[in-house]
């Protein structure tokens, strides 16, 4: 039930935020007084889900601010709604998750190291126009479909004429497509509504990958989001406190309080480094055989050789085994590994890598790998007003280039680089739909890679400076 | 699953006392090498519930310390452990919360007015010596039944015979059969345990009332846990923000903004008056037909008549509208009154006092109302080296006189009074079981009321300082 997850970080996270009622005001979109303009029933529904309810956004006017509609709320979607312009436009975020979560310290919050509420905050706070502004709204919902063809059938070239495109115009005009999250309320089905956009960001991001081997999302936790975070703390516990309860046996006991990570890239290695501070500083003396917890199968392999070798020297110091194998199978208890070997578990963390979205690969435009692709300028070139920013996108289409990696550093920069970018068009009047083809964007958007950086516990880190490969991308 | 929810507070709360993993420790309990004490199996099991492991304390020997086993970690068990003195006793205590709530403050977290772990207290800090001695316990386990039957068959009267009783018995001496909390965990299946006591305290609490009205615990929210609190600041925020969706319909946004609080003692009252602050500082003005959210049976009936006119007053001005009525069903998106009236509602949150747990219930010793008869030295007088505190108890056995109130404050007073008695007990060297029989206890335990508060919103509370009726009562 992530949703139902997501509430309750929205409720210990966000409400937390200070002592007084003003934390929840950013949660709180505009007044019920806006929806006298979701009247238009549309009744489409491309995507065979229940129609209970179409209502929606209906392009805006002329002399109304144009809308940028933001799909996601992860680094790339957040800095974007932070830097965009909301005196140029009206800005409505469609996101399963009212906040935005500091994945880097994520780690840190899974053993008490961190709050929960000190690595997420709520979109409101964010970009304050989404709560305050009459035409701007933050939508607890899933994109189900964009409808981009309908956009390029319009009469109105340049942005004079855009008044005319849905006077003339009998189809509704380019749209996405949304369905609201309800998991979690028994007494309220979900329902779809359709949005009208003027520019489009699809920042979606994409899915924990787990190779489709059988039992992983089912057994295995991963760590992307705060409610991940919060089932690892309580399972921790919770194995912590049965172990220590009359009765069980010395196998069981073992079992429980063996911890296994699959995956040694950062998030992994941060969250060895983690839990084996928080074992050695505060259960080692009384828990001494859970020395014996951690299997990974390849460490750090973006970081530089040495870094690595260190990090395994490290990490083995604090008690963490390395193991190399290849995970076959993952079981309620226990997980098998391609030479056969049992892998008896009390908490499964599993962190390898991303992949694209059910969402992203349902959209009929050009991928590669998963991703989409875009332009210099982050736009998807075969539609109009649409861009894609973030772990969704990264291939440029005119070249077929190499895909950026999929990290908060290049979704934040893009995120930022495609405000300003918006930000000038709007200044220059092609703020509405179907007014920016002919514009001068100026500098293309380009990438420079910084370094990477992990934890590893006892307060050191690795840290690689080299140039990376893919600094020289766009 | 209230033991999911249990574990979701304690991550969400103990957790997060502080910002370095010692918050984790207490909850963590005594080595695994204590273990080697729980090698007895008993294989009794008088509750029909499958019997996977049986192990448990034994009795302690005349060179150990005596063991003091507490049932309940509420207001009653927590203040007894907080005060006894662990140079005389081993303190176990078996509950399924592994913390105390601060019932009081309950009301004001559910809307953000403070953060959950400010109400929350885990056991391990109110006694240390729960997570430091070796003998020294807490079990995540609920009581399922007690021995008290076996503790009568001992040879020794006296302290100084008290190490034959298990030498010349071919049955274990008294004990308390527990079963560990588990909901939550897929793995594990629950096991059963026993505990042997030398003193042993019944404090396990009443459970919240639903007078058999259908649906209520499917539909309504109770408010006597953290995990209740938090469900109630879930289900407002998904609600707030359901309602500012595309396509919902006017009556359905109504439905889902109306909050409905059944019971209009001090839990009512009090989360009537945070739930008015709330919508009248931050939502007031964006959902202004929320003012229409409150419905009460009767209000404050344990005040003075002119604070109960006043709570009223006070509380119509803010927004709520009281109702007298009587509920007759409760359904997923209404309740009908006996008259017929349906009221839908998108919160529910029932508060209509406490009844005797089906545990209590089940205990063959004799009972006023569903609560523990005991004597003025708060022991059960039927059998020996068995106390009884707080909700779960009450009834003077001797003379029938009335049940105290189930008040924090009689629960409170209980459990220090308790604390030392059984200090004295165990210094005077009767701390062993069935060594206190010909003891002077001193004192009886006194309760005098000292007075009623409940807040109504606004900064403004009732405050009742009669002498209660009760108050020579004991």
């Amino acid at each position: 039930m992530p949703w139902f997850k997501n509430l309750i970080k929205i409720s210990s996270t966000i409400l937390n935020q200070s002592s007084s009622y003003k934390s929840m005001t950013p949660l709180v979109s505009p007044s019920l007084t806006q929806f006298l303009q979701f009247t238009k029933d549309y009744s489409t529904n491309n995507n065979g889900i229940t129609n209970h309810h179409v209502a929606g956004l209906e392009p805006t006017k002329n002399d109304q601010k144009p809308r940028v509609v933001v799909l996601g709320s992860g680094w790339a979607g957040c800095r974007l709604m932070k830097d965009i312009d909301t005196n140029i436009y009206d800005v409505v975020c469609v996101s399963p998750r009212n906040h935005m979560v500091f994945t880097p310290l994520l780690a840190s919050t899974c053993v008490g190291t961190l709050e929960f509420r000190s690595v997420a905050e709520p979109i409101g706070r964010i970009q304050p126009a989404i709560s305050r502004e009459p035409s701007s709204f933050f939508f607890l919902a899933n994109c189900s479909a964009i409808d981009f063809d309908n956009h390029t059938w319009c009469l109105g070239q340049f942005g004079t004429l855009n008044f005319t495109r849905y006077l003339l115009s009998p189809i509704p005009p380019a749209q996405v497509q949304c369905q609201t999250v309800t998991e979690g309320v028994e007494t309220v089905e979900p329902w779809n509504f359709n949005i009208s956009y003027d520019k489009l960001v699809i920042a979606s991001g994409a899915e924990a990958l787990s190779f489709g081997i059988k039992g992983v999302s089912e057994h295995a936790t991963f760590l992307r989001e705060v409610y991940h975070a919060q089932e690892i703390r309580r399972k921790l516990l919770l194995n912590l406190m049965l172990s220590d309860v009359p009765g069980v046996s010395e196998e069981e006991k073992r079992r429980l309080l063996h911890c296994v990570v699959v995956g040694g890239g950062p998030t992994g290695v941060e969250f060895s480094g983690e839990l084996s501070d928080f074992i050695r500083k505060d259960v080692h003396q009384r828990y001494s055989h859970v020395k014996d917890y951690i299997r990974a199968n390849e460490i750090l392999s973006s970081f530089d050789d040495r870094l690595r070798t260190y990090a395994t020297k490290q990490l083995t110091k604090s008690g963490v085994r390395l193991v190399r194998g290849l995970v076959q199978d993952v079981q309620p208890e226990k997980i098998i590994l391609s030479d056969g070997t049992e892998v008896p578990y009390g908490l499964l963390v599993w962190s390898t890598g991303v992949g694209p979205s059910p969402f992203v690969n349902s959209l009929d435009i050009p991928k590669a790998k998963g991703r989409i692709g875009i332009d210099e300028w982050l736009r998807v070139p075969s539609v109009q007003d649409v861009y894609s920013i973030g772990d969704c996108s990264g291939f440029l289409e005119s070249t077929g280039r190499q895909v950026l990696p999929a990290l908060a550093q290049v979704a934040e920069r893009q995120g930022k680089y495609l405000a300003s970018l918006l930000n000038k068009v709007g200044k220059e009047g092609g703020g509405h739909a179907n007014s920016a083809q002919n514009m001068n964007f100026g500098d293309p958007f380009v990438y420079k890679h910084l370094g990477s950086m992990a934890t590893i516990g006892r307060y050191k880190a690795l840290v690689d400076l080299r140039e990376s490969k893919v600094s020289s991308f766009f």
